[in-house]
């Protein structure tokens, strides 16, 4: 029986109040031998008292060894395996910049790239056009590319990359990329891998031949190639799965995409995060799952700035008594994965994680949230998938399993 | 390849002896912020010698957050996974009240209803008759009923409660529940599942007509409703799976039922804790397996009487020299779930649990034992159903794996 049907066969109705509170990549290493993380540089009072009163331990987004991308990260939160539901890379580039995807949708990478005369692909990136231009030529685009039977979204991301939305009945999504990769070989037809992706793979033809037509004199970026065509993910919500009306307070469009694709009802945030712990807030009542994303120990772990990321989780800090004054029943503070300043990137590293839930923790000795201290908490360290049904136990949320 | 195919292929004889002393509801939680569980308020001087020698961690019965009743408490601890092997309500009711289940029979839940001329359901619990009424009215179904073709047990249990054992050739157990759920409604013709289930279903049908008819002017208990048709568990047995003579010491009939079911011998374990372990050392030669439960750290935990608990595990550990003295070669404490003095129930949180094998283990720091002290201990938190491989490899029972 899998953990999902076990919980629906568990769940019961209650009242209580659940707060996720993802700081994104929280994780770090030490800048120099002995030194603190990033966390645990961080003078962080409330943080530590929830630790104190609460357990701690250490979170392992996918497996041990694997560095998640922030849609592995997040379902792993949300308590879907990462290693079973598998969200494209389509979806996630889409996601990324707020184009949304529903369930009759295909969603695309797509890059401009330079090709001779012959077809053959010269530089797979057109030289990295500036953002501008591709902004340009995707207004061509869209002003010219018409396909019978569906509609067809197309959206500048950065530098040589866009996003091609189909929209249709019947749209498959198992569709191969149309790049070679190797330079000198010819572009690739969008070729079907089942019957049920035909008029994809036909619809991505005619868009690559009317593309082809439209930019011909855009060089370096006289063409397209389309990689990771995908679908809406086969995923149940968390009111499904859980009975929980979660709602996300997610400032960037990924994370909002994110929690849409799980069934949360996305709001707007505002634009700090005392403006998200305000719409917490605003919208306590008619919610019992509050996600909650905070971007910036993510961002200042990637741009390497020890002193930034330690900067923004005392600002994180500070924001803490505004959730405590709402009295969830239970409150995690974790991170997607870790993104270690020292490493520039999302790191493999387990995420320290608190959960404070003042009816029925059991406290662990630790009284200081940080790397070194989660690893002597009462979580342990565990896979993220595990901590939803925890959230829910302590929230009063699950029956007793068999007599 | 299952942990069971892995054991049997690497099994071998030994003469090593194993007690597993499983105290119920072992683990539990401060009754104040900061301060001990029962486990830690209480003086264990005994136990503390055992985590002081051995090595001590936290078992997860189950799943993390899945709070687990008696039946998939136990089977984690005997190694059979919880998720895997499920034991039907009917036979856990069964075994509770000390009815014998076996592959012959078919054990169902009732409940006296009260029902109206029309035959809906009026009080689905006939008013929580009293227990006395229960068994006279159990009485005369015992005098009535008579059913061709199979051997019928009725048993009360307590209140409007009762369990109905069918013993004969074929009868499958997929059978629905015949309670509407909904009082105003009429209760439901027991349908079969499967054609395996058919003539169960017939004999429940017949069952029900003739208990109609004896019941009709017995109001407010005038009807029965079936609940939980189950089966015997299709399940290895101690014996099949770890070479293993095991017999259980258990003076509640649910345990020694449990034990029954994975092939246990029951024997008569007395009254108290010394009787059962002078029953231990009555039968230490022909065993070498022995289970042994303590009921009395779970009904304090459900009484939520904090000072009870710390009572009665006070009580536990003054018996422990008497286990030391048969010189097992692996003694394990531990608990099949939590039952927190403060929850008053079963709880999700993980079991304080020792392992103590002079030859083999590897000990660790911890010198008491009690859930935080645990946390530190060299068996970490592990699932329930690995402990039966670790006692068999402590007891010098499993061959090499691969050369």
């Amino acid at each position: 029986m899998s953990m999902h049907e076990l919980v629906r066969q568990l769940r019961e109705p209650n009242t209580t109040k659940i707060v996720m509170l993802v700081a994104d990549g929280l994780g770090g290493l030490p800048i120099e031998p002995g030194g603190p993380t990033e966390l645990e540089a961080a003078r962080t009072p409330n943080l530590d008292a929830l630790a104190a009163e609460g357990t701690v331990g250490l979170s392992l987004p996918v497996a041990p060894g694997i560095t998640p991308g922030s849609g592995p990260g997040h379902l792993g939160l949300f308590g879907f395996d990462p290693l079973v539901h598998d969200i494209g890379r389509g979806v996630l580039e889409a996601l990324g910049i707020g184009v949304e995807v529903g369930p009759y949708d295909v969603a695309i990478r797509g890059n401009f790239c330079t090709i001779d005369r012959d077809g053959l692909v010269l530089d797979r990136r057109a030289g990295r056009i500036p953002t501008e231009t591709c902004v340009r030529l995707v207004e061509r685009l869209r002003a010219g590319v018409r396909i019978e039977g569906v509609e067809t979204l197309i959206e500048p991301v950065r530098e040589h990359r866009l996003v091609i939305r189909f929209r249709g009945e019947g749209l498959g999504d198992n569709v191969a990329d149309t790049d070679p990769l190797t330079p000198g070989m010819p572009t690739l037809v969008p070729v079907a891998g089942d019957p049920e992706s035909e008029k994809t793979a036909r619809i991505a033809e005619e868009f690559l031949r009317q593309a082809g037509l439209i930019l011909q004199d855009q060089h370096p970026a006289n063409y397209v190639m389309l990689r990771g065509f995908a679908g809406f993910p086969k995923i149940a919500t968390m009111e499904t799965v859980y009975s929980l009306k979660a709602v996300a307070i997610a400032v960037y469009p990924m994370y909002r995409g994110l929690a849409r694709l799980v069934g949360m009802t996305v709001v707007d945030p505002g634009k700090t995060l005392a403006d998200q712990m305000e719409t917490a807030r605003a919208h306590w009542n008619p919610y019992d799952f509050f996600f909650i994303h905070y971007k910036y120990t993510d961002s200042t772990g990637e741009d390497g700035d020890f002193a930034g990321k330690v900067q923004v989780i005392e600002a994180l800090d500070a924001e803490i008594p505004k959730l405590r004054a709402l009295n969830p029943d239970v409150l995690i503070v974790t991170g997607d994965h870790s993104t270690p300043s020292r490493m520039r990137s999302h790191s493999f590293h387990s995420v320290p994680t608190l959960l404070w839930a003042p009816a029925t923790v059991r406290p662990d000795l630790v009284t200081t949230f940080g790397e070194r201290p989660c690893l002597q908490g009462g979580l342990g360290q565990f896979l993220a998938k595990d901590l939803m049904p925890l959230a829910l136990a302590h929230a009063g949320r699950l029956q007793k399993f068999g007599a």
